[in-house]
């Protein structure tokens, strides 16, 4: 939907203010836009379907590891809410309230959710009467309200889409197990359909989700040295049993409370893919979650036009038969140059061109976004060689990724170069830690990074000394400023 | 979920009380429950996977009609809302407000979506330039908040599920024909994937959209004779692009105004789908929207258990290899008899029974859901046998409520006998109207019907008299109370 004139404009370089090159693409490459409330955005219909694309093969993944899906209501009593201390302290500032319905004030205040547990926990606690009920596994696809000082589209929105899974078990083994079984698939999705490489690790005291024992989460790199938390699954133990009596008779005959787990990913995913592959053209998608994976562009001249349009759709129709997600740019009144920036600038892995000279040859050239590199493709082997590329550019792109994270994770044991490091953004720095939750919070103060995460086996630091106190070290922290 | 002692309770029977039976059913087979709030509910697994199967089918035709999906805002200021004065006037009643976010009151109240013309008629004034961006042909997946006084799981309730589809067109004729498609889109979907016979028709003046040109409509009766409005199909004209400033450079190099269209069905289809298809023994799902089309049920005695159970589970994998959703029920301590009532009672389409003498036969015992009828099939023929089952059991589920429907569709011509009838319950009445508004008032007035539709070519009624006011009639229409 943009004119000639829109268009042209520059995004501006990424090395130069990435935040304002960041928005450019997005929104030049017609992701979203913002909406009239402050803090909410439009998913247009170019980021929605990479949304859909990566939805359908994570809740492929979900539905494989046995959960169902489900819906629970948008409003929740305020009382509801209060019932887990931690819960509601963690959300209460967040919480967008509704007090009238139609032209009547209500009697108690609804929140917004901005997370289910507490409504979920309730149903469960009606659902939920013996063993042989257990486990449940239930996950919802919903939009969620968390009011926003800063925002950001997609990477922190007052509105967004997410999944949220709840399940409820017998034992603590159960729970913990599921809560790292879902931690493996975000991170399954997220690497061979995002090409996005992430840490998986555990969250530290300070920073684990309000009423959760434990927060797993997968941490990924952005190129300005940010991390980004891409996905997080809890054990809530018996936390929110005991607070919403979620009790069953046990195999023992013997009342007993479920051991829980919640666990979400956000559309905050889209804006780690814009960041992760982009650069100074504009979006660069991998295959896997690309709404076109190749564009065909002919190079029409006027004598030649029918020709080449006629081959161009029959190419259109056999990668289209393949499975491929095609699109052939057809538009009259654009030049073949605009249309290679436009296509780059949303992203599309893979280019054919199209002209009079490949007719003559029974070749088509093909143009990789990742690398920019050209190849011509015989049209008898077009659907095998295709495939092939494809391929092999989600292949690259996360080799791509996971080189500038491993790049980017330095070891630093000394408190001064800890500190001298963080005055830059120096991406992701593991460094010995005392596990004092005070002394967490004094380096935040410090060099404004924080913990994202300790190895899911947390590494011994034994012999170091703590980068924030200079006592005693205990494991390994992997530190840095984040989204 | 259900134990034992739970389940066995009665459903009322369908002819002692409808609605009883009908909310019985809906609790008793798991589609949904009631939320803590007023008015809401929580769609349960076994009622999401109908929505899920009814939605994907809808979404495929959606999009291959050339549209795309996008997600726009849940809050809408209240300016917003206010802009169209019909539109505003027929939703006001029904906002939920939003007024504080976090700890500090709004400036301006926000409403809660209860359709969204407003906010992506804001958003199209910004994205549409030239007639180059024509037509926009976007649909949206969402929740909307209606706060309803009388509500009902599924048929009426504060939020519900929808698709909302938004289109934007150079010409009048376009958006007409774009309305029109989308209802036949709807009349597919309803018959093909859930046996539902609707009729398509023209809402009268005072039935239409607040805001809309025209207002056209699948209609579908249910056994208690009341009319169900299963999805609407609005042509905007350019109400709503004059309101909201939508203009675009036309062919001509002139700015003109849009022409629009917008159609939605929502999660409401779930409790027609109960209502037409169900009996006292629970619900009845047609094949191609059944969560399970299959459910195996093992007939076992101790000495012969290991034998038969095995067999099941080589039948349950040729049949998923097959595509066909299939359920083995092989739980311990629940009876086969008790068995086959749960799966009655959920309406799955088909069951296998499998005991040691179908062992011996080679075959299994089929026993349709709709009909009761018992087949043996032979296991070497079973994928191609079953599949022609399913296939005839989804026909013959739209044939039998088609014939209801026809056989529930009488013409009265007579003012008398039009309010007798009317005292009762029956279906959808065909009778002479003149088409003043005054007179359609006044009979639902004297009668709680309404009408419904007229036939999309008006059919004249020339020499008739309108059972109204007894002046001349000009069309049919088509009365009946409905949902």
């Amino acid at each position: 939907m943009s004119t000639e004139k829109d268009f042209v404009k520059e995004i501006c370089s990424r090395d130069v203010d990435f935040s304002q090159w960041y928005i450019d693409v997005v929104r030049k490459a017609e992701l979203a836009d913002y909406a009239p409330v402050r803090g909410c955005m439009v998913i247009r219909p170019y980021g929605y379907t990479i949304w859909e694309l990566v939805r359908d093969a994570l809740d492929d993944e979900i539905k494989a590891t046995g959960h169902q899906n489900a819906y629970f209501p948008l409003l929740i009593p305020e009382s509801f809410l209060q019932k887990e201390a931690d819960h509601v302290e963690g959300f209460a500032p967040q919480v967008g309230w509704v007090t009238a319905g139609g032209n009547e004030e209500l009697e108690e205040r609804l929140a917004l959710r901005p997370t289910s547990e507490a409504i979920i926990c309730e149903m469960y606690s009606k659902w939920i009467r013996s063993w042989r009920d257990l486990p449940v596994m239930i996950n919802q696809w919903a939009n969620v309200i968390r009011w926003e000082k800063v925002t950001r589209l997609f990477l922190r929105t007052t509105e967004f889409l997410w999944q949220e899974g709840h399940t409820a078990h017998e034992t603590r083994e159960e729970a913990e197990e599921e809560a790292l079984k879902m931690l493996d698939v975000y991170d399954d999705v997220l690497r061979s359909v995002m090409a996005i490489p992430a840490y998986k690790g555990i969250k530290t005291e300070r920073e684990k989700f309000p009423g959760a024992e434990q927060t797993y989460t997968v941490e990924a790199l952005m190129p300005d040295g940010r991390a980004l938390q891409a996905g997080t699954s809890h054990n809530l133990g018996q936390h929110f049993a005991k607070v919403f009596n979620i009790t069953y008779l046990d195999r023992n005959d013997e009342q007993s409370y479920v051991y829980q787990t919640s666990w979400g990913v956000t559309t905050r995913l889209i804006g780690a893919l814009v960041m992760v592959h982009g650069d100074d053209y504009g979006l660069k998608l991998p295959p896997r979650c690309a709404p076109y994976q190749v564009v065909i562009v002919p190079i029409i001249y006027e004598e030649s036009k029918s020709g080449i349009l006629e081959k161009c759709n029959e190419i259109l129709n056999e990668l289209r038969g393949a499975g491929v997600r095609v699109h052939l740019d057809d538009r009259d009144g654009y030049t073949p140059g605009w249309k290679f920036n436009e296509w780059e600038l949303r992203g599309v892995p893979l280019r054919l061109e199209f002209g009079p000279k490949d007719l003559e040859k029974g070749s088509v050239l093909t143009v990789r976004r990742d690398t920019r590199e050209k190849q011509p493709i015989p049209l008898d082997d077009l659907n095998r060689e295709l495939g092939e590329l494809l391929d092999r550019i989600q292949v690259d792109m996360l080799e791509a990724a996971t080189k500038y994270t491993v790049d980017h994770t330095t070891t630093i044991t000394d408190r001064a170069q800890f500190l001298l490091t963080f005055k830059g953004r120096p991406g992701i720095v593991r460094a010995p830690w005392c596990r004092s939750g005070a002394c967490e919070g004094k380096m935040q103060e410090e060099t404004g990074a924080t913990i994202r995460f300790l190895k899911l086996e947390p590494e011994s630091a034994a012999g170091e000394k703590c980068v924030g106190c200079g006592e005693d070290a205990e494991h390994w922290a992997y530190f840095a400023k984040a989204y």
